[in-house]
């Protein structure tokens, strides 16, 4: 679906908080995927908003990261 | 994972809102799949937490229901 650049999909919203987020924790991706369970290339590719991540998943990110799962939503319609 | 009635899995809570917020509509599971483009078994294994339901199917369910994807998520840690 196309969509304008005033109006990004929820999962470039979502890859754009969870890069944000990690960032501002001074965590690689190697990291916080080892904080996860998960592969480092999966979250690199999460965060280029190519995965249609689950929900398993998002709770395992802000769990790692340490926020509430609605800030890994902020700026979502 | 093993966890307490005090803390839900994220799945728990995006199931328990979803089903409130389609009630809360007066939508069946019918309408609410018509709406996103989904099937009526689908949404019912949602509002059961047997789905591991993906970003792309909670973005159809908050603009199919007009809230906010945070209101999907209320009450999450």
């Amino acid at each position: 679906m196309a969509r304008s650049r005033q109006q990004p999909s929820l999962r470039e919203v979502f890859a754009t908080k969870l890069r944000e987020l990690r960032h501002s924790q001074g965590l690689s991706q190697e990291k916080l995927a080892e904080l996860c369970g998960l592969h480092r290339t999966y979250v690199g590719s999460v965060e280029r908003a190519e995965r249609n991540v689950s929900i398993d998943n998002i709770e395992k990110f802000a769990g790692a990261l340490g926020v509430a799962v609605r800030d890994l939503f902020e700026g979502a319609r």
